[in-house]
């Protein structure tokens, strides 16, 4: 017998995937958590049915999440991934020297537990490691009793259903830049353009009225819908599109180069509109 | 009842799209050729099962295979589609003012026919344009009777099994610089990056034997397996790299940007790789 996952990322269009088997699945407090082992992706976690990581294709969000705020901030010391239970964030975070303190906020403890147990490739730098502190929480309200604590912030959250709902609202944006030191950065993972059009613009814009530098870039991961993924970037003083070539520094990564970085910027004109 | 069309993308992962009905189902002298309406994507076209075009998304595979190559050349006047039955590429060719004709050699004559019928947006210009030559005849052929004749080629084929199993071959692609003039320019879709990288490897090797500028640059196609397509260019000189600002003109796009053209060919790590 054959068994297939699929996600319904729109009602009309999804992906399908061959299983060999479920390795956990449970209702947790905040949302349906499965383990999935897949013959195309490796294990591969998701929440309320949707993808969130796979062992084969993780690096790309994970790096580009982090390395593009990372590099643009002169000397990053204190960091924030509000959510990324996963831990893959957190690894790349440790790729910077100049970083003393990776603070991890994730509301799900079970997503930590279960990302531990089977993807320790991506997980593993959550246990042990004396530059991470990890607390499982509320993020929206650590970024609350949070001021200029930060040099970046990172949002890696779930869609805006369930238990990420308040991670998309201007208030939570003002919240974040109180959040950040004078020069601080922060990054959020955005959705797709294809299906979520709305989405993006309006995050744009909200950012846009707390953040002097707003900023909006991409990636093609492949097991998220559509194939592109977007992140926004609010930024206190430093300009992603304005780094220094001797800031780079030479990390071990399997997408982000330091061309990328800029190149990433440059939006398909169906995209460049929506943040217009 | 629901009615759902499954792409296995590779034996192991696949797409999934709600359909309201079937058009056209066809085995044609070539292919299995099916047009199917489509509630996510409007109507598709699907050869031996793999998708070719769908009307939501096509603008970016058409845009992203003709205007690189155009805009590469200084003036370009003779144009050649290889393949590119649905008429999307030679729309796109038409929006450059300096071409006189753009020719269309498509070896099964009822992807012609049917994309005139069910995608018109897309074919539209197969038909009563004085500046468009239609074949219907095997590309390789006409290639191989060609001799300094065109300035730029694209070869906008299937995947290199069936009818298309000769354009992905160095023989081929010797033909093609023979078929061009002495600064003239191919482009060729080359699939994905995530699933077929030793193609991708192969045909840059091969390519670069014969053509003094070769590049890969790429697109975000969401029906397309990972998302991420790869286009491949050969050049006897112009550089798409070294565009004069002067060149680009504005023309209609949804997708191509002149940023982007530069920005395409910043490759992820993993795929730079296979051109090194």
């Amino acid at each position: 017998m054959d068994l297939w996952f699929t996600e319904k990322q729109t009602k009309d269009f999804g992906i399908t995937a061959k299983i060999k088997k479920t390795l956990h699945g449970e209702q947790t407090e905040f949302q349906k958590l499965d383990m999935i082992e897949t013959y195309e992706w490796g294990n591969m976690l998701t929440l309320d049915g949707m993808v969130m990581t796979t062992e084969k294709d993780e690096f790309v969000y994970h790096e580009m999440v982090a390395h593009v705020p990372l590099f643009t901030h002169p000397s990053p010391k204190q960091v924030l991934v509000v959510g990324g239970g996963d831990g893959g964030v957190i690894r790349e975070v440790l790729k910077h020297k100049t970083v003393e303190k990776a603070t991890l906020v994730e509301i799900d403890g079970k997503v930590i537990e279960y990302s531990k147990k089977y993807l320790p490739s991506i997980a593993g730098e959550l246990e042990g490691n004396p530059r991470v502190e990890v607390k499982v929480a509320d993020g929206f309200m650590h970024i609350a009793e949070s001021e200029r604590a930060y040099d970046v912030i990172m949002v890696d959250s779930t869609e805006p259903v369930g238990p990420a709902v308040n991670l998309f609202t201007k208030g939570f944006y003002a919240g974040i830049s109180k959040a950040l030191k004078d020069d601080g950065i922060f990054v959020a993972q955005t959705d797709n353009p294809w299906f979520k059009a709305d989405l993006i613009k309006q995050v744009f814009q909200d950012v846009k009225e707390i953040f002097p530098v707003t900023r909006l870039y991409t990636a093609n991961i492949p097991t998220y819908p559509s194939g592109m993924w977007t992140f926004t970037i609010g930024s206190k003083i430093h300009d992603p599109l304005k780094v220094k070539e001797d800031r780079f520094e030479d990390i071990d990564t399997k997408y982000y180069t330091k061309e990328l970085h800029v190149a990433s910027f440059a939006l398909p004109r169906f995209v460049k509109e929506l943040t217009e």
